[in-house]
């Protein structure tokens, strides 16, 4: 690893809690991260998706950036969001987080109207130009409306602070393009959690997931055993946290992971409307999950 | 016509133009503005998509609102688009558009994470409380990143200020099952300009579209034709501007009417970053489609 | 209209009917043609999607096209449904149904593999070279597995007797490209029942359309209503069937069209397995549509 | 191994050949056979899509399966292609396939009219009933124009010769959610070429392919280091051929496997109208690809 590609397996997306009258809950904050760590993950990435980025002011991004890399304090690297709508925004974002310490940042280009493959280039060049820190790109049609080829990833790694992409479609066919294009040494990162398996078996780089934040071991673990060419054991433990993994993405990650963290007897604050908690119905589905992941986790 | 239902005909959205500087423009805005109501548009639309709202500041999208209904003046009502990701925001510019003296306010339910029904009912309710002013309820998937369902869309309607529904799904069958559902009284209007012919047809009481900016004959034409029952008429404005409908949504909005009023001479201001510019051949495809919808328009 | 372009208005689709013990029922087939003819269609065309052409054996496919130009007795004019995935099968049709007296025949590109542009046009030019009816290029990629282009659409009409399109994508803009595409002289028929309003207002030669069977005053009332420009009457009359055409396509017409003759009292055959009729529950949903579309129909 | 599941790793596909005047050229067949089960195959599959089963009457059906049991002499199982789009038709030709000496029977449920769940069991169960030879259920949306949920597909394993199911929808999550729902048990095969190495990691038992037929040694080699956990090595020879397998299933096998036998230098017939062959760029193209696979084939 070096320190132009900074991130390798288990990335964790803490999620973004707020107190009952909507201000963001940071005591609460740095608890959820210092979880994360504490459970093994390999890298901490604040302001994701999971991290309702989009919801937050300016301010309240600045301190969630601040609040991650005091507590993470330098045991693993922290890779912070830094999407806007405008690339003006993203700018001072991307400034705010490589002043304050962060590894590497990850951009998604957000849209509202459809941008061309030129404007994303312009917009990811210029935000490369405003800052040395390594830069993941990040392509998720489903959150961020755009759907970035492999042909337009490709041209983006030319930028030379551009060296990661995180590829969120959940086609594992597209990774193994990316891979098919780019070489073998091109650093790609899964982001769809279902396909953790398959992206790891196509040469994933790593997992951005916010499945550690409720079943650590099984995320860990399955990093390991492909690490270790276990294939029988990787399988294994995929299948054990498959369930979880396609029910935390069905019902949002954001509700999901504050209803699971709930469950395992955490506090996990409250959602910022319009985020809605879980149904009951939907807690209980999700905690008879979690008694299925953990009882063969402990007897593993 | 209703002070519930203030609007019907050809609803007109004003692009926003910027500085060199990035600023808004508000004078080349107004006189924007003044082109529309001059030109016989029945009703103004600002800080729609074409007005790209999502990348305004809050005091941007104040700075704007105001701006419409002092130079509109009364003389048509006014639709101020005042959506936003989080449910405080939108409460907050919905108040802000009501004291400014707006006749309706627009909606759309702004996603990252997909919201449930449940969450989009309560967001939408929230807002209702919060002001008096008639609401238009708009499902734009494309832009929205949400589909609202005809059966949603019935549920919103029950809301007492929801009165109005914009369908930009691109399928008139969206619309004639919304017409079904709710019953021939229902207000509904079609926010896919290519669609324009199809939903008069099927009962749409308004259009919402940028297209006046361009070509504001062959638009009031051919509502004037639906309402005078000349089909053979409607169906020859429809297909005279067909070309330029295309255009102007394969192209996005504020790139193609920018182009288009520049092409006519007007002065329409910059873009923001990300967005950029129509290429030199775009803009070259699109002065010959107006020059074949003149042509005709002026021989008519 | 001209020899070469022999159908407008209302084109009728038989379904099928099969004795129990699976063969195609002719003297029921035949009082079924008689109906639709005797209730006012245009035209008349055996062997479609209704008609479960794929179904049949080419021995069946005969009897059908024999009985049908027997009955109808050059009354109205019949077009013969000839498609097969295989070239050399839609020429064997083709010659059959021109021998047997068709006005004009429809091809639809079967597929298994998809077919390139050059391989579909290459099929139509082989059949056009074989027969001299007129020949109706037919798009339904739910039904054929192939979606043919605007632009490949025109190309078939190049070919001399490939004179009429017939669209079924269910989206109304692909018909008003194809009239931008050919100019207004294209004969284009809609295939898609609930566009049966958009379509005509689209200018739409005709409506191919198995509704005939259960509700033909309103399919005829429909097209009268346009031919009169009497958009009122035409939208009322279009919203009266609206339901109706829905459930049809939505339960797949052979299985819906069996089940309305039948609630309206007519013998309607078997189905051929797989095909299954429609549950109880389906077919008192239909019965309430029928119902509701009956009443107003006597009053009105 | 059982006798209720006779296949497991590479099972291959064999093109149908055509004489000049298209007749299905038999002697050509039973070479091209014989290469795959000389390369090592692990099942033969005749009359798949690969070898344009549609496309054939019945009588060209027998023959084939005649000669490929013939051919292959009970060297390896082999599953013949029994669909066809009515059920009489599907169980006549699977009696025939049994009477033959077929180790099993492939049933793809071809539609036209989509067919409903309870439309698809009873197609299955009345099948499976006429034989006893086990089957495998077949689910691949762009072609059979049906796609088979999860659910569905545990429902016909509960048929009793129903034992076996081949997914082709190029969603790896579809195959993880076939072994979530039915168990580590479950034998599930690959039909999606480029998703064979996640297909593997998934616990597929088995990969339907017409790859052997243009690099077995890859084929064949990535089964051999999946079964011994060499993942390493799998990901080698999997990107060795994903070009390969991209392209053949981007231009349609038959049409792919036939230019690429030829430019291998054996004889692979003609096609059946329709199809076309490769254009000479498309062939060029082919050609460098084999040499890009094979070279490092050669060397590694």
């Amino acid at each position: 690893m070096n320190s132009n590609v900074p991130f390798r397996g288990i990335i964790a997306y803490p999620i973004t809690p707020f107190t009952a009258d909507n201000a963001v809950d940071l005591p609460t904050y740095r608890r959820l991260v210092e979880r994360l760590v504490g459970s093994g993950s390999h890298g901490i990435a604040p302001l994701g998706s999971t991290g309702v980025l989009p919801y937050l002011t300016d301010e309240e991004r600045d301190a969630v950036t601040k609040a991650t890399l005091q507590q993470v304090a330098g045991r693993v690297p922290v890779l912070v969001g830094v999407s806007h709508l405008t690339t003006t925004g993203v700018v001072r974002h991307a400034r705010f987080a490589e002043q304050a310490g962060a590894a590497g940042i990850m951009v998604i280009p957000m849209s509202y109207w459809k941008l061309t493959d030129n404007e994303i280039f312009q917009h990811f060049d210029r935000v490369a130009s405003a800052v040395s820190v390594p830069i993941m790109a990040y392509n998720n049609p489903a959150t961020g409306g755009l759907d970035m080829s492999p042909t337009l990833l490709k041209r983006l790694l030319e930028i030379p602070n551009v060296t990661m992409i995180k590829e969120s479609t959940g086609d594992v066919q597209r990774m193994q393009a990316l891979r098919q294009l780019l070489g073998e040494d091109v650093a790609f990162y899964n982001g769809s959690n279902p396909l953790a398996l398959a992206a790891f078996a196509a040469g994933a780089t790593g997992w951005c997931t916010a499945a550690p934040n409720l079943a650590p071991e099984l995320t860990m673990g399955l990093y390991e055993a492909v690490q270790q060419q276990d294939l029988t054991a990787a399988r294994q433990l995929f299948y054990q946290q498959f369930e979880l993994l396609q029910f935390i993405v069905a019902k949002g990650l954001p509700r999901a992971i504050k209803a699971g963290l709930e469950l395992l007897g955490e506090q996990a604050g409250e959602l910022r409307a319009p985020l809605q908690p879980l149904t009951e119905a939907e807690q209980q589905e999700l905690g008879r999950i979690l008694d299925r992941v953990q009882v063969p986790a402990t007897a593993g």
